[in-house]
């Protein structure tokens, strides 16, 4: 009996004392960074931003704990391109993530896409490695799927997920499944290995739950300052959620789904509570474009802003964010401060003690002292590109639209693509590419968010207004130098049939002739 | 100094005394109720419900500290109807606050209107006045001006406010400007003596919290129990806020108008807590119908759903609504209880500890045991009628449509006049009265909260689910008997010419020779 009791002081001795090793690290240490970025969520999909159901407990939580930020911003309608931004921290028309094979396409990273992130381009894991940070990304990479553009190649230390979209399933045979990788090495491939079922059912999002506490529980131990990018797929269709989620949202499919990432960011950051570091973590929250509104039934919501996906309206671009740093960021606070996912860049950079690159125009500025001061910089601008065009700028409160586009009419009539379902604001949402750069259509997007009433060019508030937008523009486009467009070829021979490990699962399949074309971009 | 530090203490004991003899009388005291109900704000309006400015922190904190309910309804979806509904907790349709000249026509009081409340319904004043309650109305009645239809006559023992909107300037010849009532006569008239200028500064919303302030104040003082019908008119066309408010949100003048409410909100809730009587108060925060679209630039939002006032969609009545009673009901909760402001009768009955009268149909509910217990009763129905029409029926998350209508193709192309603003859902929104009833539009109101998707009539879901609709909706039109229209006639004659109390302000105006004839309602 005594010595069980020895036993459980001797333990207690160890606890103590290891909780007291960890403050002391953790108190020396840089601090942690979390990105978690969802795949096609929508401004309106939280509680906490309107949706009716409020089935966002632990988002709503950690907005409670941390700032809501209402005015940040994608830096592209679409994925690959925002993606991109986001770890280079610059606008895809910088980066290369845009196309020009036709005006003002949306392009991304599918699988017979020959491009991807360039060497040349600097990422946030490179640079936050020089000082000792590890990197992980668990989820979608969609920087470019062949072997020189994968995650490992470009700064991380660590990866589990996918480099494109889960779509299929694929017979193998025309079209390969998409792998889904562990570190540098293929684990199997989606629908042969990692299931998603028609019905919906999948157990992707608790495999990237897990491995992110596994690996934030491993850089504790290591005592190591990390990076998190997590990047879960699940309310991108085809839409998935796991057993113990599904049919549980008043929503549907796709509310299933945001539930249990919702249970996911909550989970992660209880974790950092459970070891003791959340005081030293940065964690924010958002997504990588509006909600996709596409003809067929899917369920994102944009609350009250125009369009959604692959616009440059409100709906497109306009993102969830809360930004989340116990003792740091004061709780329960709200920014109207302008922001965009190049901003983590250059932020996160700025929270491990590094400024970013000087020999290159990077387009995110450091949020930190916005959000630890509340101050707000009512001059730093937004612009929304669609492909090669800069569509749209925004500058506090105003709205500038250069030019204006849905997408075909032959594409809406015929095909029944609609990017607003349920929309329409005439001579705003067009279907032909429309110029207005000599005189672009003006919004206020404090008393109109939904873009619906353009303020007339005849009024002195236009005249005043539009000369400094055009002021801001002219500079930006004067400084302008466009990467090398990477999303121009295609190629079914780039296709993923033989991964890196395939040999290993015997699962490479052949490979066939390259025959690289002009990729044509719908929209 | 002695004498004065004595006096002190004297003055503390009676000051400690008070405060018990306070106590006791607020635990002994049948619960104070108050309703607040706004003019045209809409669902997406509040922080709370995803309003990007998130300005309204007091609307906020009232919902942190009570229930917000995510699924509340107007009655219908225009004003005097759905105030009538509210205080006698009957749909328009039986109270008679309908016309019958056109079918499904949305109609109201103008100060042209000959009809008003009848002696036959009773009113929630008037029964909670056999209990003890002393009842205030500040702000908009809406229920009929002329002398046998005022607040007074019906239950009301005071009144500060007017009998219509606030409509004008007016020339006093073909039109009198509308009177504002102090009790039972009249104190002046809008223009004339409370000013609305051109730019809406008015100090209006600053009168109808004072007023609030001093009535609970003084109902405090004289141990009565009250009931506070709080229905300021500010975000009601022509906007307006008072100085200090006015150019201060980013919403431009109607956000300055939510932003004065708020605050009001607020300074009613703290008054309740600085009197000790907040334990003893059920407070009630909702609106009158959907925010308007018209087409003129107006402000108002309903956040993801589908078009506004004047429509049955759920724009046009599905409202903002908090129920408040700290220690009773549970703080920071949400409730998917289907509510109605109907509800506001029997819950207020309920808490007065009354019963609803037994001698007729009343459609309101008792709301208490949700918002104390957290249950849902899914088999309440939600009816939305315009004019004599049952045009749509909710039932648990499903909402059905047997006729659709926004209003006649001639008023929307050539006049402008557009409830949807921005949007257009083929066949939903139609321009031609549609008659649905013998196969509902069908939508599920959790996954597609903004009617945008029609389930098919083909699918099992449909069939299931529309039987069980079809049941409800047959036996509530069996045993509907609608009441006497009071919504047909229109006179000139019944204008504000000489309200009561207008000779001893030598403010009567001629009244001109009776000419009844039949409202038209354009819509």
């Amino acid at each position: 009996m005594r010595k069980t009791v020895n036993m459980a002081r001797k333990c207690m001795f160890f606890v103590h004392f290891f909780m007291w090793l960890s403050v002391v690290d953790s108190a020396s240490q840089k601090p942690n960074i979390i990105i978690m970025m969802m795949d096609d969520m929508g401004w309106g999909d939280l509680g906490i931003l309107g949706q009716p159901a409020k089935e966002t407990p632990h988002l709503d939580q950690m907005a409670a704990e941390g700032t809501l930020m209402t005015d940040f911003y994608a830096a592209n309608p679409l994925c690959s391109p925002s993606r991109a931004a986001l770890l280079s921290g610059r606008l895809p028309i910088r980066n290369g993530f845009y196309t020009t094979n036709q005006h003002a396409r949306n392009a991304y990273v599918p699988q017979f896409l020959d491009g991807g992130i360039q060497d040349g381009e600097v990422l946030l894991p490179e640079l936050l490695r020089t000082v000792g940070y590890k990197s992980k990304i668990i989820g979608k990479w969609h920087l470019g799927h062949q072997t020189q553009y994968l995650p490992l190649k470009h700064g991380f230390d660590e990866f589990f997920g996918s480099p494109n979209c889960h779509f299929g399933p694929y017979n193998n045979i025309g079209t390969p499944n998409i792998p889904v990788y562990k570190n540098q090495d293929m684990a199997g491939r989606y629908y042969d290995d990692f299931i998603i079922t028609k019905a919906g059912e999948s157990n992707l999002t608790q495999l990237y739950i897990k491995e992110a506490l596994s690996f934030i529980e491993a850089q504790h131990i290591a005592s190591e300052p990390f990076l998190l990018y997590w990047v879960p797929d699940a309310t991108h269709t085809p839409l998935y959620a796991s057993k113990s989620f599904l049919g549980k949202s008043q929503r549907g499919l796709y509310g299933d789904a945001v539930q249990e990432l919702d249970n996911g960011v909550g989970q992660i950051l209880q974790k950092l509570k459970d070891m003791g570091i959340d005081q030293n973590t940065f964690a924010f929250f958002t997504s990588d474009n509006g909600a996709a509104l596409v003809g067929k039934f899917h369920g994102g919501s944009n609350g009250p802003f125009l369009c959604g996906k692959e616009t440059t309206f409100e709906g497109g671009m306009r993102e969830p964010a809360i930004a989340w740093w116990p003792g740091t960021i004061k709780a329960g606070q709200v920014s109207h401060q302008l922001g965009s996912i190049m901003d983590l860049f250059t932020t996160s950079l700025s929270i491990a003690g590094l400024k970013p690159p000087s020999d290159r125009i990077i387009d995110g500025t450091d949020l930190l002292p916005h959000l630890i001061n509340g101050t707000v910089d009512l001059n730093k601008p937004i612009y929304y590109y669609r492909g090669n065009e800069m569509m749209a700028v925004r500058i506090g409160l105003y709205k500038a639209h250069y030019w204006t586009w849905t997408n075909s009419i032959s594409e809406f009539l015929e095909r029944g693509v609609n990017f607003c379902r349920g929309e329409n604001v005439t001579g705003v949402m067009t279907h032909e590419q429309t110029n207005h750069s000599s005189s672009p259509l003006l919004f206020h997007l404090g008393r109109d968010p939904g873009e619906k009433y353009p303020i007339s060019n005849s009024t002195q508030e236009y005249k005043d207004v539009i000369i400094e937008i055009m002021n801001v523009v002219k500079d930006h486009k004067d400084k302008l130098i466009p990467g090398e467009p990477q999303l121009n070829i295609c190629d079914a021979a780039v296709q993923n049939w033989a991964p890196p490990g395939c040999e290993k699962l015997g699962d490479c399949l052949p490979i066939p002739k390259s025959n690289p074309y002009k990729c044509g971009w719908p929209h």
